[in-house]
This record gives structure tokens, C-alpha cells and sequence, in this order.
């Protein structure tokens, strides 16, 4: 075996002299050799196989690369786990760390959170939302590699992976349509939330290619709380022709759904079915029957942005991930068939 | 004003060449200076006010010094995010960032996350578990400043910040006490949890000090679910002489209990008195009447740990954080007074 090059090898071969070298691979050449210079000597390095101290103390003592995940109130959200879960398992697999720093939305600790990790040369940053909406990334951060996870970049200026609310709300109604309903009404969350009007434009979606008209009455508003779920699945059963199937926008409303059901002696699904959104683990055990919903894939999600922030080459395109029907025992036929 | 002073100024005062500088002041000179030189080079160097390229940067920039906080399964978990919140919040205040490695776990990932972290000089790591318990704290961490939050460290060789389980017991049961009740059931958790042992000691001491005689059978095992509250609130009720009023716990449990005191027609706090422990946020909804419990004191917890991370000085203590009852709607006076 070749004994193993030294900083002065590769100075021999890149013409520089060792100082050079040092500066060059330390990232602290800026302003001191030209980018042309930093280029020769990174490839001499490269050509050569030279590993720096830090490069080879990684491969002794198991100190990797950082991936940074910088989050709104990614740590005391209930979904952001799964994300950081799956962001964590990725960067772990391809010897990566991932360290995340939570801003409780503040500006300025975002951006020393954001300069930090520049400074320390991470790998890439994940840009992550705690609920699912548009963003503009902070320009420092396009200084490295930078992923948006649950959040789509306006600019179009960094890739990002999203849940495909469409489809989750296609598949959802689905579900329904295909237990035999044809009269399906729809609980809505925040209309100002891609989550919303995707969840409903799959929901339409679905009702049109069955052929079945839109009934705007079967369309009511919510906020996405369990309040919202009993008032609205009220309105639902107190029209001349109320439905016998809905599709909740989100798990919470399907819980106040079940519990207004309940106090009128009705029965899911034997009086009629109900889907929800989400999956969420904290709610899942007080329906009972248990529901049937569509699960936010976040563990996929985070897989999927620490894999692209892996990827130098990967392009500023918008990931969609499939959400999937979690089929339990909330659908059934419509009554009287 | 004076002009900035050089590298060439702290080698000068310090009787040594530039490069020795540059390795000391970066952190590199293991092994290539004494620590005596180190130590006249550092000491030059604050006497003249000279600032190393990277906090030059950081007063410019906002970068920060890191706080690591390595945790088991921390993101995951239902309270870690007040914890991190927290360690996040008094971090910043010092002008630091909290950059958490959740390792779900994994030992190989945690040796790498902790070496990771040395090799980027945090300032400290908060050791962190997901429910309070007892730990080791990995050999490698104590290279630099470490804190045990919501766990204690068996050998004692680092600061640790825990729940004062046994007080917060005592204040539920004297909460009950000094509603009238002199019967007074418990329904613990999984007896190995310091949780567990902590506050059964606290409901003891509270009837003791009342003059009230331990009664086993009033003692009922659990392990923390909704399941085990349903089951220990059925034998409690089933005893010949009954308890007027129970103290759970954990809130899971206490709604175990609700529902299960629904289920038989009785009322909360008309017929029975509950108390529960934790004040979880995700189950708050669901009790009605809202739950008189006590708080797991997260967010205090993680900025002492954050406090103490950034405190070389302080000893290597248990730091017991007070967990206060907070008050609402379950606690009355016994039935028939």
C-alpha cells in the first residue's frame, strides 16, 4: 500500500505552498487565494486522496458531517417528531448528523441558527414548517445546500418535499365512494391552508369523476377543531337531504364528529361513515370505532429531505409525497343497503 | 482607539511563533504545545483583546457558540418539546444556539452525535431522556460540560435537573386532603419509574403528616395507561369501604378513570374527586370536568439545564425542579358534606 500523502504533497502537486494547502482545505481561504488556486489544490487533494486532520479523525472516532434541520416550532409539534425521525434515520444511514435547532419562530435566532451552521459547515440545511405552507427562505441559508420540508419554497429557488393533500383528499372520498355512498358531505379545515384546498380539490376530484354532482350545502366551513367538527357535522344532519358518508379534514373534526353523532344516538358507520386526516397517534385511541383517515406521511417526508439535502445536483423541483388511506373500521355501506 | 491587535501582537507578548498561536487559539495544538505555552498564549491573548477570525465573525454575523442537547428519543417524544424549548430559550438569551441530536436510541448514532459535537467545540451537551429516569452518561460526553435533564446520572459526575416527583405527589394528595377527604386512593405507574416511586412517596407522606393511616388496598398498581385507570378505578370502587377521592398517576390514567366513573353513572367531582399528574397538554380536551393535576415543570427544567451547561463552575448536584398542582374543576368536597 501507498504510504499515505501529506499536506505537502499535495502542495508539490497543486504548485501552492503548504500554507496555502492548510488554508484551502480549512475553508478559511476567502480573500487569501484565489478561487482558481482553492480549485488546484482541492483537486490535487482529491486526486491524491489527502484527508485533512478532521477527515481523518471522522473515520477513527465516528465524527461525521452535519446535516442541519432548522424548524419554526418543529420540537413541540406533535407531527414534527416523525420528520425529525425520518430527516435523523437518513442522514444517520449515509454517516450524517442531524442537529436541529428550534426558533419558536423567532427571526433572529433563526438567523444566528442559520450563520451558525454555515460557520460550521454543514452538509445542507433543512428548512422545515410545522404545519404545511408557503415560504421564503431566508436568503443566508442559499449559501449551502437547502431543502424545504413540509413547506413550499415560493421563490422556486430550493426543492421541497410537501404531502400530496390532493390525492390524500382524492383517495379519502374514494374510500367512500367506493363503500357504496354517493351523497358525501366534506368538514373543511383553515381555507388559507394548502392542506385545505388540496384536501378539497381531491375531494371534488373524486366526486366528479364518479359522475356525482357538486353540491355546495354538502361543503361546510371549519378551523380544523374538535369545536368545529360537532358544529359542522350538525349543519350536515339537519339538511332536508343529509349525507350519509363525510370526509372530515382533519382528525380533530372527525372526533367532534364522532362525539355530536354519539349524543344523537347515531352510529359510525352503521348510521353513517366517516373518513378523517392525518393519522394523528395522540387522538387514535379515543375513536371508537377506529378511524379511518388518511396518514401524513411525515417520516417519508423527512426520509425524502435528507436524502436531497445529500444531493448537490439534485434540482429546485417540488416533491410530492403520496399520503396513504389507513383503512379501519369507520366505513361501511350506507344505511338501509 | 487603539488598532485591533494582530496575531503577531499576542505571539510577541507571549514569546512564541504566529503558528503557535493560530494551533493554540484554534484548538489544535494537542500534543504540538505545552500546556503551559497554551496557557501563555490564551492568557496573552485576552490581555490584548484579540479575537480569532471566528468571533471577529460572530459579532458580524450572529454566529453563536452551540449548546448540544443529545436525546433518546426526545423529538418523538409528547414532552420533549417544552424541554427543548426551554434549553432553546435560555440558550439564546446567552446569546447561544441549541442544536439537538435525537438518536432514537441508537448507540452508535449517539457516540457519533456526542463526537460530532466535540469536534465542533459546543460549549456543553445537555444529556436528555425522554421520561425522568436514571442513566449513565456516556464516557465520551464528559470530555466537555455535560447536564442530565430529566434523568440522573448514577455516578454522579455530572449536574442532573429531575422533577421533584415527591413534592408534586404530596401537594395532589394534601389538595385532597384539604378538600375534606380522608379516603383517598392511588393509582400508580410502573413501579420502576422514579416517577413512580417518587409520587406514591409524596401521597404517603401527605396522609401521614394528616394523622391518616396507610391503607394497602387503597394502593392500586397501573402502568400508566388509559386501560389501567378503567380497571384500578373499578377495584376502588368496589371495595367495601370506597375512596371519596383519587389521586392518578398520570393524567392517562386519570382519564381511565373519567370515563370509566361515567360508564357507571357517577360524577366527577360530585361523587369522587380526581387528581391527576403531568398536565398533559393532548389529553387537556378531553376531560370534562377539566382536570385538577400536577405540572411536569418541562420548560423550567430544560433552561436550568441550559443555565447550568453554560456554568463550569456549578457542582455536580440534583437539581429537583417543583412540579405545582394546578387547580380546575375535578377536586370537591366529599359526597354527603
Amino acid at each position: 500500500m501507498a504510504q499515505r500523502p501529506t499536506m505537502h504533497d499535495v502542495a508539490a502537486a497543486a504548485g501552492v505552498s503548504q500554507a496555502v494547502v492548510s488554508l484551502v482545505l480549512s475553508g478559511s481561504s476567502a480573500g487569501r487565494a484565489s478561487e482558481t488556486t482553492a480549485q488546484r489544490v482541492r483537486d490535487a487533494a482529491a486526486e491524491l486522496g489527502y484527508r485533512t486532520n478532521l477527515q481523518a479523525k471522522s473515520l477513527k472516532t465516528g465524527v461525521t458531517e452535519i446535516i442541519g434541520l432548522v424548524g419554526d416550532e418543529v420540537a413541540t409539534s406533535p407531527f414534527s417528531g416523525m420528520m425529525i425521525k425520518g430527516a435523523q434515520d437518513r442522514a444517520w444511514q449515509d454517516q450524517h448528523t442531524l442537529m436541529t435547532v428550534d426558533t419558536g419562530g423567532d427571526d433572529g435566532l433563526e438567523r444566528a441558527a442559520i450563520d451558525t451552521m454555515l460557520s460550521h459547515r454543514v452538509r445542507g440545511i433543512i428548512y422545515t414548517a410545522m404545519y404545511h405552507r408557503e415560504l421564503t427562505v431566508p436568503a443566508a441559508a442559499l449559501d449551502t445546500r437547502v431543502v424545504c420540508l413540509n413547506a413550499r419554497d415560493v421563490d422556486g429557488r430550493a426543492p421541497s418535499v410537501i404531502p400530496d393533500e390532493v390525492t390524500g383528499g382524492y383517495e379519502a372520498t374514494r374510500a367512500l365512494l367506493d363503500a357504496g355512498h354517493t351523497r358525501i358531505g366534506m368538514i373543511n379545515i383553515h381555507t388559507s391552508l394548502p392542506a385545505a384546498t388540496g384536501r378539497l380539490e381531491g375531494y371534488e376530484r373524486a366526486l366528479s369523476e364518479a359522475g356525482i354532482s357538486r353540491d355546495p350545502e354538502l361543503i361546510r366551513p371549519g378551523d380544523g377543531t374538535h369545536r368545529s367538527g360537532v358544529r359542522a357535522i350538525g349543519d350536515l344532519l339537519d339538511l332536508p337531504s343529509p349525507p350519509t358518508a363525510v370526509f372530515c379534514g382533519n382528525d380533530r373534526t372527525a372526533l367532534g364528529a364522532y362525539q355530536a353523532l354519539s349524543a344523537r344516538g347515531l352510529e359510525v358507520p352503521g348510521d353513517i361513515s366517516i373518513v378523517g386526516f392525518d393519522d394523528q397517534d395522540v387522538l387514535r385511541d379515543f375513536f371508537q370505532p377506529a378511524l379511518t383517515t388518511v396518514q401524513l406521511p411525515f417520516t417519508e417526508m423527512g426520509d425524502r429531505a435528507a436524502a436531497l439535502a445529500l444531493d448537490a445536483a439534485a434540482p429546485a423541483e417540488v416533491h410530492l409525497v403520496h399520503c396513504p388511506v389507513i383503512h379501519r373500521r369507520s366505513v361501511g355501506p350506507p344505511k338501509g343497503r
